[in-house]
């Protein structure tokens, strides 16, 4: 079994760990963390595993074959690249770092050293995603027009970090999955209620090579929750509401067509597709396990993740990127990366 | 009773008809429209109603006394300038004309003749946009933060302008008069999937001088239908969800605050408040009617009209504005006009 | 064209004959009332019918081939007797009659004389019931084993029947053209919260020959309206919700089945499935108009209607057969009819 | 700390078992469960508790001072009553028994011995039901009308008993806590799909003294999941939808009211009010803790718990009524019990 090493034990911690120690592939030998009360808390819960307040103690340990980081961003890289010098395989919670250098050092330290650099987009590995990238790839939905999501909700403000980093990330892993497409340029807004206190809501434009578009709506002051991603393609449109309970997913056969080589006048050359509404059955297996199962196969296949370090780094670059054009009230701003989707 | 011409009776020409035939102020005199089929369904309609086809024989009659235009936007401004100078009343389709100068010319020309020209900005008239100015006047919202709107279908593609002009035309209308805040700027991107078509998709953000934002996402192409509003204040939020058949305006007493002068860390000085939720009964009157006793009331008075050309030339500035911002792809464009609400 | 008489302008008749004045094969020649004020409203909006106050003389003109009939209840049976002695074919709106013995009087009237008689059971000509009747004849929904429906909203409170003959009617027509197994009982029970008034709200369980169940939530007094029906087959259920504006009729591919032959324990014989759902597209015309093209097609061919006589007789058996099972509390009663289908 | 003992770690058990160990009132001290792979998972989760395979050993334990039984319902009569007279407090799972003969037994038990006897009505315990029962003390909803409650989903069909025991029960008790007339008679009718099973679908009529009425709707064979339930009062509606993720408890100013003394025509008479609606906050605290917090109370305090065995005697003599009137097709059957809140 794979011994995994966690290095933060606070909010997102415990579900990481719990995922660890129910997977058949790994067992959790260690954790660390600051807090004595998160300590004792990991330890009511999982009362065979050493426990440490230093993470490089942790790091340094050779029985650790994974380190495994949900700490709050801004130490993912120095936990994350000591990880990988000391030759461990890194699963880091998202984003990857706090900026496009950063992310890029992990990629090369990963690459050079042979190990996984694994982030956790969870969303990847949810049975609604991985439903939208199988009927994508069937070619159901046709060339894909636009991404749009509204994820919004009131709280949690955090301290560090505008709303972009918290909850774009998830679209901008989930866009990186799904649209092969090369995001060439970003258009971003958005406006803080909170004195001193990064933007807490925010609305991002993509620009897609291939003239297809992205938009995000992200907020943590709205009075409802909402979580709700449309794709419209060329043959398909595409409605994922997370906040269902069960058909969570619907395909609609809507489309709008132009005609060719009529000569008639323009409004009778647009003609509506309206068919059959169809709601496909999604797999409810929790999206952690099957995150971790695929941290696993990569570990001993030396495959790369589907969310490895260079998608990590694709998705911080397009934080960065926002967050320099909501700065400059929708300036929009080019991306440089090669490409989003390997 | 006050004598009306109406000016184009295509698609939506026939409720104005309808409203000023039930209203008691007015009596529908002439119709005028360049095609015969339309005249014919005028005239089963509306038999007593006399007919022409060409408007400028309306404009000339002495017996008319106010002139209700709607026809496609690039005739606006010519039917419009004659009428008044003819010294009728106007009301105009949304939206007024398609350039803030022709706005300006028809809003002074209405002001040396003192006549009424109002703009048929309709929503502006519905119960539900008038129960919420109320919450707002009563302060129970608190400051405006953020204004927040959804308006996207399937359809109906237009030839000559881009869904900016069709479907965000509305959430200004509403934002002129319920937010007194100037708009300063505005940043706009959009996209187009029909060959050679306008844009038929678009996120507009809208920036105000008191900090707070309005964002907008308007939409030809989407697998269904939406008309969502929400309304942040620092009191309380609103969801109008003009979709509902019933509790369309729901006012939510959610929020959060920031306590000051404690020296704590800083995720104990947010504090949410989650409270109560309320629908507010609303006026069922069809809006078409309360806009037409507006009119009557105006022409009676010379007072000026909730919606006047003033209104109507503030709302063109903003369309044409976010248009040229669209075209630069998000690039923040200043807004010149005094003020957004009279 | 067919020349049609309408008795009754008040709630439903300018309905019933706005659809006989926009049908080709018919011609609205006259309407009658005992109130001036609807044959006021009726001439402003069929200028050119013939207006009498009593229904006698509509009956009497030989002009006439056929009436409709959208008078109250209690009233239906003495017109239609009298309308088809006269030679006339009938539309009578639902219920038929108020009384099983009145109902067999009109259909026994109508086979001696050769004359269409049809009842205006509207909601089986919907698109939305005629999907689900395709569907249940395309075999996929298998087996029928319960029909349940839900029908509540807040007043219309009638004074002279209870809420069964107003609402339950309704379904009980929707159930005699989809299911085709004979019901043999029903045990209903109902209460009224206004005095001196008949039950407002009211609970029907129908139980079939096959082992089938119908159940019918009816009622005046609920604080929101629903029109909801599930159709539980042996392969597939039906959610049918007349208060969507889009996806009214979803397929859900859903089921329970007990493996046979195995000496497993109880709980692994029963297996759940749980597939895709879908929803059709539904004819979005009007049902009104598909009803008056059936009347017109009969009248024509002599073909029986898909609401005829019988299907009227059938519906009024139930109808009074709930009513005295509610006075009883429930006592389930038999039903003597032959088939409730034909 | 009061020492629990629980009998059976089947379905719900665990949840007992976690509520017991992390309240402060208790210790889950000993678990008792035939099959080892049910004692195994307890071992993992509970790793300093007792287990045993026979519930005999743990109701004879000294040291154990109340027990909770999680058994099959066939089962809680025998291990309640050796509970009771081994001198224990007791907590059993709803039903409390499957007859009211052995339900009345273990009532006097416990009065006789002076220990709690308390039933598992978790929906009592919930913040939605909490906050309704507070709105009716209010006076806010006025005289209740009707209780009418769906409460259906795909499975899980059970070998031993029908659908009313297994979901009814859930309403039953709610209705018992909320509505203080007392019910008169029950008139049910069921149906069953899988061969040799019991009813799994019912719905249940039952009447009150005072003219109230309630219905349930219960089934395992429905294409979607519904929980919900509308409470009609004099004054005010409520709508309660436990799916609902937020506003779970909907307050409606609806109704209609009988003018008296007028000598109008009858339909003048009747008025209705469409007021506001709006939601409460409630309670997101588990029930199982609130329901913990009161059995530890009444151990404490010698106080009769809310959900005492008296209340699960009506229950259960409702439960068995209901399904003599389903064998009946519906014949109404008179209950016999005093009444029906204490």
């Amino acid at each position: 079994m794979i011994q995994i090493g966690l290095v933060g034990y606070g909010y997102w911690g415990p579900n990481l760990a719990r995922a660890a120690a129910e997977s058949d592939a790994f067992a959790l030998a260690m954790v660390a963390d600051m807090s004595p009360a998160a300590l004792e808390r990991a330890r009511r819960r999982h009362p065979t595993t050493r426990l440490v307040t230093d993470w490089r103690d942790l790091v340094a340990d050779p029985r650790i074959d994974a380190v495994v980081i949900a700490t709050p961003v801004g130490s993912h890289f120095e936990i994350a690249l000591a990880a990988l010098r000391a030759g461990k395989h890194v699963l880091v919670e998202k984003p990857m770092t706090d900026s496009p250098m950063t992310a890029s050092i992990l990629v090369e330290e990963a690459a050079r050293r042979s190990r996984v650099l694994m982030v956790d987009h969870t969303f990847v590995y949810t049975g609604a995603v991985q439903a939208i990238g199988d009927l994508i790839a069937s070619g159901r939905i046709g060339d894909i027009y636009y991404y749009d999501s509204t994820r919004i909700n009131l709280g949690l403000f955090q301290r560090d970090v505008s709303v972009i980093w918290d909850l774009a990330v998830h679209d901008f892993a989930i866009m990186d999955h799904l649209l092969k497409a090369r995001p060439v340029a970003i258009s971003a807004s958005g406006a803080c209620f909170v004195p001193n206190s990064p933007e807490n809501m925010a609305y991002l434009s993509v620009f897609f090579e291939d003239g297809a578009m992205a938009h995000l709506n992200v907020s943590w002051l709205a009075p409802v929750k909402v979580r709700q991603t449309m794709i419209g393609g060329s043959q398909r449109m595409i409605v994922y509401d997370d906040m269902q309970t069960s058909e969570k997913v619907k395909i609609y056969d809507r489309g709008v067509s132009l005609s060719e080589g009529q000569k008639q006048a323009y409004e009778h050359l647009i003609s509506y597709r309206i068919g059959e509404m169809s709601a496909p059955v999604i797999s409810s297996r929790e999206a952690l396990f099957t995150e971790m199962d695929e941290f696993a196969r990569c570990i001993q296949t030396g495959a790369a993740p589907v969310t490895d370090g260079a998608c990590g780094l694709r998705v911080v670059e397009m934080l960065a990127t926002a967050t320099r054009s909501m700065a400059l009230r929708g300036q929009p701003l080019e991306l440089r990366m090669e490409r989003l989707a390997s």
